[in-house]
């Protein structure tokens, strides 16, 4: 037999993929992650904590745009994730992350892994969480990510979405509408000239650390459009919510493309992408969560009410009159 | 404005993606899952446990093929994680699953999911998990799905890689070379007569609950190639291994293809899609190996030894001579 043949069968070198791990991915592995070496993590939970976990996957050309920047595209993904946990006033710790990457593109080579993972190592020492694991594989067709986000919370106090109740104020943390309007602008259909709202569409600000346990009764983060989500809380509830569209707040980015155009509005109301709070929070809480917002330099507004003699999600303008929307969110399927 | 623009504002119907998550998910969602309803799910961790979790994803052409039944293929991914939680030594409890599915393709139909839903409510009654979560959304690529899974271990019990002695004898469970041959079976490249290893191609027996704490000083899955894999466990523990490739178990059908055809023989040994567990376990703790693996009902076969006196993974006959292989395993990037 060639004698290359025998050599090659008594000796060893790691395969591609795992250097390719070591090299993108090792320095971001917390210590439970066992150097990424192992089948599993393992890790010791906090005494007296619950656990929250939820996860979420984002595709190339649904999610984010081809040419977005590799160091905002796996944060984008993380930070929608951590969304997810603030939602439920969980502490968030840990994440694994899978990628079915486009073998030899062209695209994504080392240097687009290299930026990926430096955006990851920035959101980690932002957020406080460490990767735990997680898979890579190649597929035909777009990158898809998909990412699981671990964290904690104190036992009974997780938010749910079904807490709301009837006259509880419907509010909203920062701006809605940005993430809606980057895409937008990214596409070149709107102008965006102090690049606002491209780099909330790229990089969401989930609002975790709020603590918001005690103060509101339901909560949900707001993803797939507002006026959609805000249906969501009051179904889960059992109520109705009016939802002002005039109150829901913009930025000044926002407000500048959107003016009088109703046809605007509406986008920003159904557009998704926000990673913002829809809270359940009944009026003698109010002066507590704009405390507590207020630390954590949040803007909170009151845009709606509950109502149990509605059924479903009823938009109006602050004159009362129904506000048109053709739809009210989005669903990925 | 025209009547069913208000009307559409004002009304709440719920979108495709959570009726569909209803329809097909809702049934295996277990306590901690909140009905699939919140962004999140929340869960007290049994005391005194540490926790375990791990993340696989699959994608149609590379792990499964296009035309595999729809109630095998979230199963494998499933069973490929469970196995990794068995290679810890630990016990799966839940599990989170994203899709990212092809739109409109004529395959993906609510048929398929509830034979892909159906083929997963099985496993979670002979595994014993149920599902916390996930995700699902639309991709122009192919199908795409990734699973976390979640378990928890005795602290400090886990089965790590990097644990094995100079001496100790390298295991493994089950028969190796089925998958791969069954996936040669599937692409008509070989008989299959029995159906046998088309069926351990799409349906992997992971090895959970045989509890080799105190066993085993180390283990993982074996998934990308024993031979390779067999060298991730000398690699980690800092010793090289030699393996009998005449003393690895094939099983009836295996043997019938692979006759005396040392090609056929390689392909077993780096093929992977095994999810056998290796082990690597000390002489003195052999019978306690073998009793424990009777009670589960698991075959298990000395198949090497750790030797650090050697690099890397020497592959040989029983005779001693070298056995060629062109390569030892797979890399999925």
């Amino acid at each position: 037999m060639p004698a290359d043949r025998t050599k090659e069968a008594s000796s060893f070198s790691l395969p591609d993929e795992f250097t390719f791990i070591r090299r993108h991915f090792l320095s971001l592995a917390g210590p439970g992650a066992l150097g990424l070496t192992d089948d599993a993590a393992v890790f010791a939970p906090q005494p007296g904590r619950e656990f929250v976990v939820a996860a979420d996957a984002m595709v190339e050309g649904v999610h984010f745009l081809p040419d977005d920047p590799a160091g905002t595209i796996g944060r984008k993904l993380l930070r929608s994730n951590l969304s997810d946990l603030a939602a439920m006033d969980a502490r968030p710790f840990g994440w694994l992350l899978t990628l079915a990457c486009p073998k030899n593109d062209g695209r994504h080579d080392e240097a687009w892994f290299a930026a990926f993972a430096n955006g990851l190592a920035k959101d980690q020492r932002e957020f406080g969480v460490s990767l735990l694991g997680g898979d890579t594989t190649s597929t035909r067709g777009p990158l898809v990510l998909s990412l699981t986000i671990l964290g904690d919370v104190a036992p009974g106090t997780a938010l749910r979405r079904n807490g709301a109740c009837d006259g509880d104020g419907l509010w909203v943390t920062g701006t809605i509408g940005d993430g809606a309007l980057g895409l937008k602008a990214l596409l070149g259909e709107i102008p965006d000239p102090t690049g606002w709202l491209t780099d909330r569409y790229r990089l969401p600000r989930p609002r975790v650390g709020l603590e918001l346990a005690g103060i509101a009764h339901a909560a949900m983060d707001v993803s797939d459009g507002l006026a959609q989500d805000a249906g969501h809380l009051a179904r889960e509830s059992g109520l109705g919510v009016r939802l002002d569209a005039d109150a829901v707040p913009l930025s000044d980015a926002a407000r500048a493309v959107v003016g009088t155009d109703p046809a605007r509005l509406a986008l920003c109301l159904s557009g998704g992408d926000d990673y913002e709070l829809l809270l359940a929070v009944p009026d003698d809480a109010t002066e507590r969560l704009q405390a507590r917002c207020a630390r954590g330099g949040v803007p909170v507004t009151r845009i709606g009410r509950f109502d149990a003699s509605l059924s479903g999600v009823s938009v109006c303008r602050a004159d009362g009159s129904p506000f048109p929307m053709d739809r009210l969110g989005w669903s990925h399927i």
